[in-house]
């Protein structure tokens, strides 16, 4: 099946309702090459491995679960990262089987992969960072990455608008649609460009959360590694879908510095570039929540600290029972005066307030007089929700991006396997 | 409608799946008087009120939600309890309206109760108990309550099996079937009996978990709250349906004392007892778990201590992923792995051992050899289902118990409002 967006859909699931309405453009990033290819690792019918080959200089910088359970390409980044002191060759990422606890052995797969690509590229096993995505605890087959490695080289072409879109496509799971971001650094003509894959938040099979990005600014690794951090904790780590974080959660940047333009003199500009695609993929991500028909934006404000904010929006954003009201579009605000309790944060029951959309539902702790629940759920039906608690005791702020809880997801996670 | 515990249904939802086959049969309590009356609080055509008579001398104890949004008549219990020193003449519930979120004056109608049930019973208010449940957010027309008061008063009648049927159908809300346990206490004529509502775990509007348990042993106040509490982090702390938590969640023990037994001579007896009858209202509770085909009882051992074990197995119970794919009987684990690696506590990877039933499916980090899906399948398609992690760390364990998560949950949270 093909849609607008031109790849072919990952699986037979629609495509979501809440998906952007085409892939974007896509810049090239100097120096960057892109392939894929079939390996047949699970799917038939589809490319199911994405090589990125990066020049030499390139500086990488990675972000990964915090899962205690990590998968063995997670183990092989963070080991690659360290011994090559932040210098980067290529990435190679795989869909279809995550190389989650598979033991010593899956080490191994991850660590002979990456000297598999090193050695076609001329480059260092610690130079290669390896990512894959699937079903868990099933032996990755890596002789059939092997087997595709030689097409997957003579495939690599300059990063154009057909081979973001395949590369994006490659690496999704139960991905409806493929997902890509791009923004300008100004004041130069480097770019900022990624692409990522994850519909559950974050299952930990077919809908673990990677990312991709990259840049043609020179960076030095360690300015690569902060400005990583400090951007996937404003993006990737403010969704949720259903609470599950994946074994293999990773958010890789490679900076290959062909653009002649460094960042150490366009701090502000690429920050704010890196910022927008890694919250677009982030929002992504929540709008292919699995059987999402709402995208919610929920804002505390008014805590202790912006640490207490991001516990209390999570906790609304993560209850069940905020989730299906949505779905049904009832303005039942309770079910959020219920779950900000449920946080653990200081609150000031008594001065409470809550608001759906513009309306206010809360203040003081009671219903507010002028409450109108029929402008509330006008805003519900919608599919763009925007929900904010003030708890009255600071000045604290977060927002965490959701969705709704459907008959859609149940379908997917109680049916998917069998 | 009448089904075979020979009470009205709550609703127009199906009994639970997993309901017991028969209401319990129940004990009389020495001195404690029950009576039930429509006070058209929400509901039609049910009764919606209870009332229950302690003689004087009886102690009584409280657990409450650690929300910090607490509804009005949490606040006046704690008050209540504190102010009479322990001691308890009646407890009075109301179903249809939680009186929660409804600022100072839902405190004075909760006060107004107390003192209402007070002067009739020639009482002090502050030796009367107030629960209440069901929307939140609204007034409580506390003059409806005021006006069954008579009737509740002239039906009091001793504890019979009728009059604990209709007092735990009076107090539920979206319960499928009246909740209610016993136990005898060994050495002695006395008994513990209770009653209790809940389906969802606990939602802020008409789910939320009240129980009400008496002993016709002596007990003093601080040895009544000490087991109580005790008791309650045995039981009802140890079930998750969906991870909310009320504003509103309440237990009561109160001891009249009229066996002529104390608890002092009696204290093993009486904890078992105790124990015996709030895990069974506990596991009631998750047994109406709303939309639940399954009970789960998802164990964890080999953590660092009990309280990181609770941690661990929680976040099992609490995974929409692992609850969705034990709806689906899909023996999953990798679900499980992921919700290990999220909870936070320590474990070791390549120490992780993982059953379903009897059926080992991991060892050492990696797939049991042995392991067979299709018998994990054959459990899983029971409806009561154990799992059971050992994450290798050290000696701590715990059990939590909870539910499926299916189309039904999605069916009456997001519905049951509108």
């Amino acid at each position: 099946m093909f849609d607008c967006r031109g790849v072919a859909a990952v699986t037979e699931i629609a495509v979501s309702p809440l998906a952007p309405a085409a892939f974007p453009a896509m810049p090239a990033v100097k120096g960057l090459r892109l392939a894929t290819a079939a390996a047949g690792i699970r799917y038939e019918g589809r490319d199911d491995v994405m090589l990125a080959e990066l020049p030499p200089g390139t500086t990488v910088a990675g972000a990964f679960t915090r899962s205690l359970c990590t998968a063995a390409p997670v183990d092989w980044c963070k080991h690659a990262l360290a011994a090559g002191a932040g210098t980067g060759r290529a990435v190679i990422v795989n869909s279809g089987n995550a190389n989650a606890f598979t033991g010593a052995a899956g080490y191994r797969v991850a660590e002979h992969t990456a000297a598999s690509v090193a050695a076609v590229l001329g480059a260092e096993a610690h130079e290669v960072l390896v990512a894959s995505t699937g079903v868990i605890g099933e032996d990755l087959p890596v002789e059939r990455i092997d087997a595709a490695l030689p097409a997957l080289v003579a495939g690599l072409c300059d990063a154009d608008q057909e081979s973001w879109k395949r590369a994006a496509a490659a690496i999704g799971t139960t991905d409806t649609f493929p997902k890509a971001a791009a923004a300008p650094v100004a004041g130069t003509n480097a770019h900022v460009a990624g692409i990522a894959k994850g519909s559950g938040m974050i299952a930990p099979d077919m809908a673990t959360m990677l990312a991709f990005v990259f840049t043609d600014l020179a960076l030095d690794s360690a300015t690569a590694q902060e400005f990583l951090a400090g951007s996937v904790h404003r993006s990737f780590n403010r969704i949720t879908v259903d609470s599950d974080t994946s074994t293999s959660d990773t958010v890789i940047l490679a900076a290959t510095g062909t653009s002649g333009h460094d960042a150490d003199t366009h701090t502000d500009a690429f920050r704010e570039a890196l910022d927008a695609v890694t919250l677009d993929l982030a929002h992504q991500i929540v709008r292919d929540g699995e059987g999402a028909t709402k995208f919610v934006a929920v804002t505390v404000t008014g805590a202790a600290d912006d640490h207490a904010a991001q516990t209390i929006a999570r906790a609304v954003a993560d209850s069940p029972l905020v989730k299906t009201a949505l779905a049904a579009s009832d303005a039942n605000w309770g079910r959020i005066v219920a779950a900000v309790g449920k946080a653990g944060q200081r609150a000031d029951r008594d001065r409470l307030a809550i608001w759906i959309g513009d309306e206010q539902c809360a203040a003081n702790g009671v219903p507010h007089p002028g409450y109108s629940e029929e402008r509330a759920t006008e805003h519900l039906q919608g599919d763009n929700i925007e929900l904010q608690v003030d708890v009255g005791v600071g000045g604290g702020q977060a927002t965490i991006w959701t969705c709704d809880l459907t008959h859609g997801y149940i379908d997917i996670n109680a049916g998917y396997r069998t």
